[in-house]
């Protein structure tokens, strides 16, 4: 799962989709403004949440970023927690690909031949750019249409010229989206970065499958690094199955915004729905298409994404990926408007039967009949005279095919030659049904694949988690989740103290070996300054050592209430708070608080 | 960190380089019957630790491997406590990247010119061969000599042809081994597949040394991919700092198998050294290369390698990188020989200054004396009569130039006119030392980096974990630590029951809500059985429910002795033990524990 992380930059530097209508002029200064103070406190060099990647070089490669500590660590946690999210509590199949690909996997998947953007070229200073973007900026601006109306050969027909040189452009031509290499000293064997980690799925199905005692359905999962030469790679993940789900019944009740295909029109919005309801009446197609969309929900408002700011939006037909019969999108809005995070795409057998055909190995499931089914066949009967009379030495060969078609097959035959004017005799009569017996039936399993762009959600998160206390816009606060918080802890010595100090050192050395994730501050400033200083990097919890030598006391960010906790249980009770086995609000009562008007704890 | 297992399967496909003489052929043929029944282990599909990728099509790129669900748990595991070994417990600062990098920083770095392998062609198939390893074969085989005696050159002199084709060979030619692509639609800007993770974090210096308080020494750290196009890519990991240690007392009296350069000739082995007495006696060069060789000791045998077959050899003066100042490698004895799976470099300021050179940007530190220091500067004063009349119009330059040469250089350019015999007339003499005051040193910080690679060291792993039970051959168990074992528990009922069920359903139930991974089998095979397919997967608790309504059993998988625990303790108790807070030694007080020997739990 290593990284999407890769374009998190992309996500930042480049406009994500936006699907609503564009904002007013006023909502979105704010939003700017909003974005500015956020941005400024994530990438200062004090904070380094993230930072652009190769800055001492002009590389021109641009709106790439890095993480830096706690944005590695918060990502780390995320992943974790997606891990405990998915791959435990739903009991998935995790497997680990290598991310250069072979080009043979990739023709199969339908990625070299149709994973392209339309470009179109700067025809005097040779710049590209999208053509869909060009559209879509010129119909915003200029016609106030619907993008959809339009297809990009309008760019000649509207005289659209290149931005900012107003250069003639191009005809639009196809751009593959992956990144090509070549594997091997020879050069003779092309490969390509992988556009999606789930080709590495579909191309184990059949171990995958064996490994699960060859049962349907299952769910297998893939994290990691998927490359896209213009766009946002995601994380992928997928479940192989029949389209009914054991657990549905867990998020039925679940209710959040939608917006469905049809609902999707100027002035429209999404609406809150039952998810259960959402399925009866068909605007979510299956069960298992809904359990996911629910545990989506689940997982990315445990991340802390506001419930009011994520809706599901359904994919209109000509958004859709080449492979993808259905697909809806987590969209969660940020100050770039409704950007979508994760997709949840039915693939239908797209994959699988692709891989098959390519690779000669079929990729398919049996299902085992409980008591053996009798089926009605219908019998073809050449009429061997007829047949005997006009094709003489080829009659056998005749009769094999004929007899060899199945009834559609059969049909489709004596359709085409009928429209011909060319059935002059009868070849064969339809006999009797036959009764068959079958055992089992062989098919080419379905897949709903939920994909997570992890960049995104994070960028997400750190909007959906910023705010400053109201008596002073200067302090910064990211109100983390404690299970997703980079630094779970700060411990420190009330005031400058040899005995405070010893007692914090041993705390934080405690909490290390424990795996909680902690620092100690030991710097002369007020500790409304320490406070302040944690608070901008979303630490949850703060310890802190004073003349009681056998409590310290833990401050809690948002609150800002206290509660004593006696020294030997401090480890303990922070990494429960820490990792979700117990919250602040469970240890009221054990541990009384101290509110936060109390006592003065800033600067 | 993803995936140094990319290239698992160059590990166990490729030979990898073995430093010691060929073992022989009773040793070997033991070996790879061994290795031939751990692989098979691993790779069975009821298994499936890892499996060749893209198996289902011959795409002409073998030895790349996936993991399955067992060793992506695992590879998971292993990587969690490298962060908490490294990054949590040493306070690293940690960068995450990305893969694809643009041509210029690869360039400073060296790579682009020098990262290659020599290669050969065979003249006519085209198939490469790696020169040095084609030569290496021909020495061992044929003329029993050290391989490090001989250049490529002499595979022309040899006549030594292509294996398998028996045709002529090309000259050898360098190839690097960096996957290149191109970044943008444009094609114009060159970029490569990082070839190492280091490179991320040099680049970023200045920032990571600013949020550090610009304070030396701090250490920073990146998991993640590498690419090469031949060899293993390994984790990246490194410290920027000067040689002292903070930390160095930790680990000065380990003792363990060390092979110093000097000591590495025919017939020689390894021998065991107090890590301080090595520093001492200068076969370590520096506090911070031992700290960080007994560092990974620790890290390794945490994770199971066995003492007797890890040693830290030092690198022979013609083995190492082109930025390497001296590098120890942490080799490990598996099947395949000793295998080279961490490498710690020192790499001086080899990078810091090439990265300073080509940006334009100063990566420096400072280093503010507590009071300012005098120093001593000699003086040049040119003799302006002399230089006026030898150079006239010049005059002025010449002073100049010799009023900014400090002393070494002025020295040089004397020493090299005085060979030249062209000094003929005294163009300036050396004034008086001039005292000046300096408050600060400036200068490009050394790096020690150790970097891992993953992928082998797992596979060393799971050959050094592998037993089969001294009763039966056929019962093979994985004796993985806990902390990193994939499935840290089983849960079944003691025989198909009900009650039992709903028992062991419930605590698979909480263990999965702790974040403990967990196995539920309800089938109906024997207790013997299900716990002989439970060691096979390296699990190292199952927990049986039976008729006692208010406990439940535990067994270890090793001594096979149990324990009975209450119900509602158990999942904690399993908790601490697989997270490496309690020992099954600790707990022996508190749970005495039913020997294996009286009770029966074969098959």
């Amino acid at each position: 799962m290593d990284s999407t992380e890769e374009l998190l930059g992309k996500t930042l530097a480049e406009k994500p989709t936006i699907t609503e209508p564009q904002v007013g002029d006023l909502k979105s200064s704010s939003s700017s403004v909003f974005r500015k103070k956020v941005v400024n406190t994530l990438t200062s060099a004090k904070n380094l949440f993230y930072m652009p990647s190769f800055k001492i070089y002009d590389s021109g490669v641009s709106g790439l970023y890095d993480y830096g500590p706690p944005g590695c660590a918060l990502k780390s946690n995320v992943l974790a927690l997606w891990r405990q999210h998915f791959i435990l509590e739903e009991n998935m199949l995790e497997v680990d690909c290598p991310c250069i690909t072979p080009e043979v996997v990739l023709q199969a998947s339908g990625h070299v031949d149709k994973f392209t953007d339309l470009m179109v070229k700067d025809e005097i200073t040779g710049a590209c750019h999208r053509a869909d973007h060009l559209l879509k900026d010129f119909c915003n601006e200029k016609l106030n249409k619907e993008l959809n109306l339009l297809s990009t050969e309008k760019i000649k027909e509207y005289g659209i010229v290149a931005p900012v040189t107003k250069n003639p452009l191009s005809d639009p031509y196809p751009f593959n989206l992956m990144f090509q290499t070549s594997i091997g000293p020879s050069g003779a064997v092309r490969g390509y970065m992988r556009p999606e980690t789930a080709q590495g799925i579909f191309v184990n199905f059949k171990d995958l499958y064996y490994y699960n005692g060859n049962k349907l359905p299952f769910a297998a999962a893939q994290i990691g690094q998927a490359f896209r030469n213009e766009i946002s790679p995601r994380q992928g993940l997928l479940r192989v199955q029949d389209k009914s789900h054991p657990r549905y019944s867990e998020v039925e009740d679940l209710e959040f915004l939608m917006f469905p295909r049809e609902e999707q029109g100027p002035g429209k919005d999404a609406v809150i729905l039952r998810l259960g309801d959402a399925v009866t009446n068909g605007t979510v197609l299956n069960e298992t298409l809904a359990y996911f969309i629910g545990r989506v929900y689940l997982f990315l408002t445990r991340l802390g994404i506001s419930k009011e700011r994520l809706r599901f939006r359904q994919h209109l037909g000509n958004e859709m990926a080449h492979y993808a019969a259905d697909c809806w999108d987590a969209e969660i809005e940020c100050s770039y408007g409704w950007t979508e995070c994760v997709g949840i795409a039915d693939r239908s057998a797209y994959d699988l039967r692709a891989h098959s055909e390519k690779s000669g190995i079929p990729l398919v499931a049996h299902e085992k009949f409980s008591a053996p089914r009798e089926v009605e066949k219908l019998v073809i009967i050449p009429v061997k005279e007829e047949l005997g009379l006009a094709f003489k030495g080829d009659q056998k060969k005749i009769v094999e095919a004929l007899e060899a078609m199945d009834e559609k097959e059969a049909m489709e035959v004596k359709a085409a030659l009928e429209l011909q004017g060319e059935v002059e005799f009868r070849v064969c009569t339809l006999g009797k049904a036959e009764i068959k017996k079958e055992y089992q039936r062989v098919f080419t399993p379905s897949v709903i694949e939920p994909s997570f762009c992890i960049g995104r959600i994070i960028y997400c998160v750190f909007e959906h988690s910023f705010y400053t206390r109201p008596e002073d816009e200067k302090l910064n606060v990211f109100r983390f989740p404690p299970v997703i918080a980079p630094i779970k802890c700060t411990v420190f010595p009330h005031v400058q103290n040899k005995d405070y100090e010893a007692v914090a050192k041993k705390i934080s050395k405690s909490l290390t070996a424990a795996g909680v994730s902690n620092k100690l501050d030991t710097t002369g400033t007020t500790i409304g300054k320490r406070y302040a200083r944690t608070d901008e990097l979303g630490v949850p919890f703060a310890i802190t050592a004073d003349d009681d030598t056998t409590t310290v006391t833990i401050r809690e960010r948002d609150s800002r209430d206290q509660i004593r906790v006696e020294i030997n249980k401090v480890v303990r009770l922070v990494q429960d708070l820490t990792n979700g086995v117990r919250t602040w609000a469970d240890i009221q009562s054990e541990y009384p608080r101290i509110p936060f008007k109390k006592i003065n704890d800033l600067p």
